[in-house]
């Protein structure tokens, strides 16, 4: 399944996508938000299949107002140089334990959405990741039982303000400016993709031009690692997500430097998962 | 005003605190919680000293079950290295900027609850520090108007994981274990202090023993210009919460090192805000 976040006549609904098309699952009853029906367990993701299948009307996907797949996750853990050629690009040694950070969601809008250049930086620039989103809760879970925790997958560009990230040690100011990251299009369940989503080509464009080109396997820590090693000092729970890192070819480690400005458009593709887009404008 | 949240039969509750008693100002007709008294602005408090003056009864504080003073925290962001003799005794040069971080509101409870060290580890350090809450929105603040954005203040216990945070160069995983750290017991109103809560006694004690003994006068970023960087990446909201840093004496950096066990009480106090207490506890 496919589903979708998005706003239907000024609310928040939920829709499943068929091709060009969308069922709108909470004018059958369905809850507003991804949040709320990840919290209602494996239930919450079969009845959207049923709601779906009884669906009658489908609205076109063409002019759609996206929102980010989940809303108000609980917990947005994001995680760093999980790539060795990216590692290497920024003079890191490739970490032997997963580097974890985390956005608040006041940092990130959906597809589609405006990605904001805040006026105190120039240097605002992409970075094209895959998404894990829990759909089940679980406290030091192992890894081998870590997928089945993993409710589905999506994209995100971790928008970053590289002066900030680097003013000090810790990088949660230059990744946390409002609107500076992007979550979306959609969500879609583990059955759509390869085990663990391993395998996939990813790739970010910046106004067409490819700047990131990697497969999400080769990761230093896969999507099973990564869930298992999160679960540690903390429950998960559904609708938290894990941003799981960026490849080589950020603008920043690029010689001369790449970033993004008002007018540009970037976009993060990964095979099977999606294509999420955004033009970037100058704002507060 | 001195306001408190508590579990009064099964449900929230907001407290305005008078001595050893208190008015129940969600019996008054005020909301539940001091998140959302906060988000309706300066009216929101002044209809919390209204409710307090009509009040006929009082309950004894003796018993109170106490919850964090706010609940959920749109963020909830922690200063590092913000003493000097801190900085020092952990080897880490004093900021010329500060080091930000954050915590989840999974990672604290409020005033007498247990603290719990996971079993995965035995560095389970404390670290006494004050708390500003956010009382009105804001966005790229002045020093000069920062003190009116402050909506009161608190204690925190910012209890660390030590090996977990120093697992990576990122210290998000240690500083949030489910129920490591604790808020509150009480919000204190700015009118109850010294401006910017400059020029108060801090104490740490563990099992009665004084840990850490500074003033907040010490701090390397006093509150106006916490409040001002901090409002920098983000628009700061009413609710959030900055965590302002801690002086030295943490178990850490101490020859031998203490750290935190079932059986121990740790207290946090600072002169004029308050004394918060838990007891630690063994748990996941």
């Amino acid at each position: 399944m496919r589903l979708l976040a998005f706003q239907n006549k000024g609310q928040p609904a939920l829709g499943l996508r068929l091709g060009q098309e969308i069922i709108n699952l909470t004018e059958q009853g369905l809850p507003a938000t991804l949040d709320e029906l990840l919290r209602a367990g494996p239930e919450g993701l079969a009845s959207a299949k049923r709601a779906a299948d009884k669906a009658r009307t489908r609205l076109p996907l063409a002019g759609l107002q996206w929102l980010a797949p989940v809303q108000a996750p609980a917990k947005a853990i994001a995680v760093g140089l999980n790539y060795v050629d990216h590692a290497a690009e920024g003079n890191f040694e490739p970490p032997k334990y997963p580097v974890l950070f985390h956005r608040f969601p006041s940092s990130w809008v959906g597809h589609g959405q405006p990605l904001v250049r805040p006026h105190v930086s120039t240097q605002f620039d992409y970075e094209g990741e895959l998404v894990i989103v829990i759909g089940k809760a679980g406290r030091y879970i192992s890894k081998e039982k870590a997928l089945d925790h993993v409710g589905g997958y999506s994209l995100f560009n971790d928008g970053s303000i590289r002066d900030y990230q680097f003013k000090s040690a810790q990088w949660m100011m230059g990744k946390n400016f409002d609107n500076s990251g992007s979550f979306g299009p959609e969500f879609v369940t583990p059955d759509e993709l390869p085990a663990g989503a391993s395998g996939l080509k990813l790739q970010t464009r910046l106004n067409g031009k490819v700047l990131q080109e990697a497969n999400t396997r080769d990761m230093i820590f896969d999507v099973a690692t990564l869930v298992s090693v999160c679960s540690e000092p903390f429950a998960l729970q559904p609708g938290d997500i894990i941003i799981a890192g960026t490849p080589a070819g950020v603008g920043f480690a690029r010689k001369p430097q790449v970033f993004m400005k008002a007018g540009d458009v970037c976009e993060v593709e990964i095979e099977g998962v999606g294509l999420l887009s955004n033009p970037i404008v100058d704002g507060d």
